[in-house]
């Protein structure tokens, strides 16, 4: 694991070990499953394809060199010169400074814009899906039914939700190095950096009291400290149904054209009343036109560009088609559950949704890495970077690099399949509290880095939320693991028998879930605080189920972070490579921290027709009578009783070519003035590829537009004082 | 692959490569997917199971003594102590040859019975679905909206279905086992008998025209002749709607208590006109009573009783996990495709039946196996076995015996997740008649068994019928399964990139489907017309790609009969020790032919709950009402107008103890007078693990009960002529 995603990592995981589960349902919110040979089971949870399941290597893209309108800019060195050449548009430091503050971070996984000066933020329906279920309750479904406050008092508080505001950005590579030299073993160099990065935190907390995240760049070329205000208390404003906001269900996610209105509206407090947020988007009254300039602020999540041809053969041949398997299980899992009662299929239903999200996005990427062609270009530019290489014999340890990048996938590649994973909420929370009573015994910069002092506030925040958490699912879920994990080790491996206990794993599940106390927060608190002893002793079926696990998942976690500090020095010698061949003037991979992308509102020719870049809402209405009787297509009453209201050639979606990833959904869509004119939700098939490498063929951001938000508002909802609000 | 079940499996695949697709939807027609390391390639296709999936062994149940209700009994060996002691009954010859010529086997994978003297067959809609969907259009769906013929003329002519009355059994054992002798390596000894039985079949054919298979028995231990009368004129009569065939859906699939009219009615023709079929059986009036003794004769799949330790290890450990990874893959691309639009989805849903069916059966298997109770208790039974053959001296080989399965096993473990798969329609098609004019250059003894000159007959009837073909849905299959042997093999590998021509597996498949002209029955026939030499150069991109992949699945079918044809001499020995220690009073695994199963109408324990044996009309409304909203539980509008016709206390559905399995569905169920009381058509989930152990303490099949069939035609359907003609 890198450390920087793991401080970041371990805020993201309200729920837990669930990589899989509870995912920003679709769109760029897509997410990942199981680490490579440590599944999703240290405390940075849920989001952990944001640490990088790829191998954790946040690196500069560089195996080709940077074109058109391809980028995920820091904001710390913005694309000046490509946006003067291809533009003739100067950013200066006010404007990025004004974006950079008007954005914000979800840690469940997305991002969002402050839209008003009393603490509005916008983002997307699948962005708040989690919190908007789990503030639904079997009467009131404000997921499926949407919701609106009329005043500040009917405002909704989420259980559990973190948002970050990026304050500042500041280069302490030189600190985060120190102690490090040439001769250190790669695993005591972890550990000093480790350390030194935990220092780096506690004492920028401790000055500013400010979130304080050492963010690694460049594959460990550079080092940023990024600093957040958090927004603990926020509060559910506005959300449309979700037969709107995911209108076309599955068979629509990542198609274009689209026809979703894909948002919902929050609002931070401080001391019990709206936030005073001066720094936020003005709404623009037109949204963009086809062929302008537009910019996109957000988090992208992780992209793995800088991949070696080995790299992304082992993503090809082994990891993908192993989350595929993972994914499709679960998704088949989720839908049996759900066939038991509509209460059932509403507990499953955001887990539901994620796993389909993430099981079409990964066949997107799989699909793009088995086009032979596309291969073949990736093995010409490395062998052009290998030929500059051998011709400079000061890059030669590059060479050596490919070749450790080589050992590791196929290191990765044995043990994948026979790894410990277990994606479950509810074991998650107590293996996480198991982790942490062990680690709290160690000074803090020499713990995992999810237990680390300064990461406590947030880590508890999330192992003792009082979200729910449904025992029939949760025992349907660990049933589904331990099936799993007999399949993997087979049933006589010994950790499977001592893990059963004698019992089928169906029975086993229903053993340990009917005996545990762990669904109650209290619960779960007094156990943190009996610390390790007590906890070794409990007699709770679940703590003592992550007790048996425990061990190795803990060398699981100890072997993949081995590999990623490997993989780190391998990449950084590849990365002098490249500035050395191809100069430096370029971007980091995606690591899910602020990034600027540019582009322009541009339509696409697919199969020999033109797509145009916008529809409307009239195309909205005919997009349903083409789908007469299928649900996912079955447009929510408020709309069909105020069709009348329209304006039927009010743009409703668009698409873009701003290079965007996973992470980015929420983001806003803004024009060179800083007006909003749209809200990103989703990329369509051809961009899924993104990860390994931006193409503007046919690859598209899809967006809400501008208008159409605030018109729904208005035609739809009756929500006329909201819609006045925006931008103000 | 056991030669016997190749020659009733070539017949069985309408749907070829489709041990997938097309299955028996639900309930006992449980079906297979891919085999061990031959994966549904061979021309016995979609019906592999029954041919021996797991190891082809078909053998005695032995490690266990056989007990209680148990047992698949011969129809030349019924158990007639057992009766006699247990029940006080004695079947005489009679009764065992008047029950035998009611009943019918469905080719296509199922059971059924004559039910009158002018040839009306009744078994059970999923049964017949893959006919009803064949005889479906966009504008008649005869699957979801149910049929009835008023008139002869309105009856519906099946494209290709086969049906077949089994006539007369006689031992062959000593004509297969002539020339063989102890000193013969197995593939010759496996050359001899393969060209014995084509003798025995072909001599059998010319001599009375009846189909004539070849079965083995007891592992080897015996071999049985089985003469059928086919019948190749079959009409559709009646069908319900699938809302209520499968009321419940997944959700209540293999659950207890049910309420489905799992029925459907067909019509052998022969000349042109209603045949003529005396041996029917009657109806009874009032069907069975609580604690009757009944019988079930039908044709049950395969089991695996006799399986070794380390046997069931592979199926628990690696086949079945593999299996199912398979089934929830083809189950999430079948969804997916359906949700392109609602004709899409009417294409995909045979299939996906089919294979929710399967994977809930397998996971309901593999749980069983996943019990250390269960496999303690086998390794015990194997060790007593083991004790008693080393105190005798002449039981000595069967020691071998053991390690021989044993090293089977870890062989087929090596190579199952690289093996070759191809389950699709098309691709079925042309690749067996590409295999099929390359045997034609050998004698008929020596080709492979889908292609001697015995089974011809049929093995065209499949290969040129004019069911309906699906473009689109076979494309979506193609690219997946082109997805999937980059995956298993890797995209590096040779015959990979060889079949994919440069192209990712979406593009490649979208050109070899629009490309080939094999979709036309009459190009098929064509292609096999020409012969060998110009199959081979024949530009059809679905022609050479059958070719591409002929050399390497043919290796597949060649290891796999290889170790099938070890094991068979190694669980003979085993068998032959279980004879001299436990006596030779009992049945041989199933095989897809007529057995006699028997037991009693009777309720079981679940979660303190005793479960009654029957349900009622009346329960059913209860039950719709139960799950409001629900689509899988919303009855057809026929029984919503007409419910104020029914007898609510009129029994619906019914369980009870007989030993059956997959194979199953559809078989009559009768009382001692041979009256018919019943309809097979499930069994509940406990008795899953049927495949390896019987057993009564839960387990039991479920039947429709012979008056809801009679009453539902009056009540629901105006079917008043109908009703009356049934068993007269």
């Amino acid at each position: 694991m890198n450390s920087d995603s793991q401080s970041f990592g371990r805020e993201l995981a309200a729920g837990y070990c669930d990589a899989l589960l509870g995912a920003p349902a679709h769109g760029q919110g897509r997410l990942d499953v199981v680490a490579d040979t440590v599944p999703a089971m240290t405390a940075s949870g849920r989001y952990r394809w944001l640490a990088g399941l790829l191998g954790t290597l946040f690196l500069l893209v560089g195996v080709q060199g940077v074109k058109a309108d391809e980028g995920m800019w820091l904001f710390n060195d913005l694309p000046v010169k490509q946006l003067e050449e291809r533009y003739g548009f100067t950013p200066d430091q006010v404007w990025a400074d004004k974006l950079m503050r008007a954005c914000v971070r979800f840690n469940s996984g997305g991002s969002a814009s402050f839209v008003s000066s009393n603490g509005l933020v916008l983002t997307n329906h699948h962005v708040g899906a989690e919190t908007l279920h789990k503030l639904s309750t079997p009467e009131r479904n404000v997921y499926d039914d949407g919701f609106l406050a009329k005043t500040w008092d009917q405002e909704l508080p989420a259980p559990d939700l973190e948002l970050n505001q990026l304050i500042s950005i500041e280069d302490v590579t030189a600190r985060v190095n120190d102690g490090i030299t040439a001769d250190l073993a790669p695993a005591a160099a972890l550990a000093k950096r480790r350390e030194n990065i935990a220092a780096i935190e506690q004492a920028s907390l401790d000055e500013t009291g400010l979130r304080s995240d050492v963010v690694t760049l460049f594959g460990g070329g550079k080092y940023h400290l990024y600093r957040y205000k958090k927004y603990t208390d926020v509060r559910l404003v506005f959300s449309p149904e979700a037969a709107i906001a995911f209108f076309g269900g599955d068979a629509d996610n990542f198609e274009y054209p689209r026809y979703c209105l894909d948002a919902c509206i929050f609002r931070v407090y401080e001391d019990g009343k709206p936030a005073h947020t001066p720094d936020f988007l003005k709404w623009s009254d037109n949204g963009p036109a086809d062929g302008e300039l537009v910019f996109v602020a957000g988090n992208p999540g992780r992209t793995s560009r800088i991949f070696t041809n080995e790299a992304l053969k082992y993503q090809r041949d082994h990891r993908m088609p192993y989350v595929l398997d993972f994914l499709r299980r679960r998704e088949v899992m989720l839908q049996q559950f759900g066939l038991a009662g509509p209460e059932q299929a509403r507990r499953a239903q955001d887990d539901l949704f994620g796993v389909q999200n993430s099981r079409k996005a990964y066949m997107g990427m799989l699909g793009g890495l088995q086009d032979p062609a596309v291969m073949a270009d990736k093995a010409k530019r490395q062998a052009a970077l290998m030929a500059a290489i051998q011709a400079d014999p000061q890059l030669q340890p590059a060479i050596a690099a490919f070749q450790t990048i080589a050992d590791i996938q196929q290191q990765r590649a044995a043990t994948l399949r026979t790894s410990l994973s277990m994606n479950s909420q509810v074991f998650g929370l107590v293996h996480s509290i198991v982790q942490m009573v062990t680690e709290d015994k160690k000074p803090s910069g020499s713990r995992l880095p999810a237990y680390r002092d300064s990461a406590r506030e947030s880590l508890e925040r999330r192992l003792f939320s009082d979200a729910p958490l449904y025992p029939d699912l949760e025992q349907a879920v660990l049933a589904d693991l331990l099936a799993r994990l007999c399949e993997t080790r087979g049933g006589d491996d010994p950790l499977c028998q001592q893990v059963l206990a004698g019992l089928s794993p169906i029975e086993r599940a229903r053993v340990v879930i009917s005996g545990t106390k762990m669904f109650d927060p209290a619960a779960r608190r007094q156990l943190a605080a009996d610390g390790a002893e007590a906890a070794a002793e409990s007699s709770d079926p679940l703590v003592q189920l992550a007790w048996q696990l425990d061990p190795e998942l803990r060398v699981q976690t100890e072997t993949t972070e081995a590999w990623a500090e490997q993989e780190r020095q391998a990449y950084a010698l590849i990365a002098d490579a490249l500035f050395a061949t191809q100069g430096d003037s370029t971007y980091p991979d995606a690591t899910f921290t602020l990034r600027l992308a540019f582009g322009t509102v541009k339509g696409y020719d697919e199969d020999g027709q033109w797509v145009p870049p916008m529809t409307t809402m009239a195309d909205t209405f005919a997009h349903q009578e083409r789908h007469a009787g299928e649900e996912a297509f079955q447009l929510p009453q408020s709309w069909i009783d105020n069709r009348h209201k329209i304006d039927p050639a009010t743009p409703f979606n668009f698409v873009a070519t701003p290079d965007i990833i996973g992470g980015n959904s929420g983001s806003p869509v803004v024009n060179q003035d800083l007006e909003l004119v749209g809200l990103i939700f989703d990329g369509n098939i051809q961009s899924l590829v993104a990860d390994f490498m931006y193409t503007d063929k046919q690859g598209r951001c899809t967006s809400v537009h501008s208008s159409a938000i605030r018109q729904a508002l208005r035609w739809f909802y009756d929500a006329e004082e909201l819609a006045e609000s925006l931008g103000r």
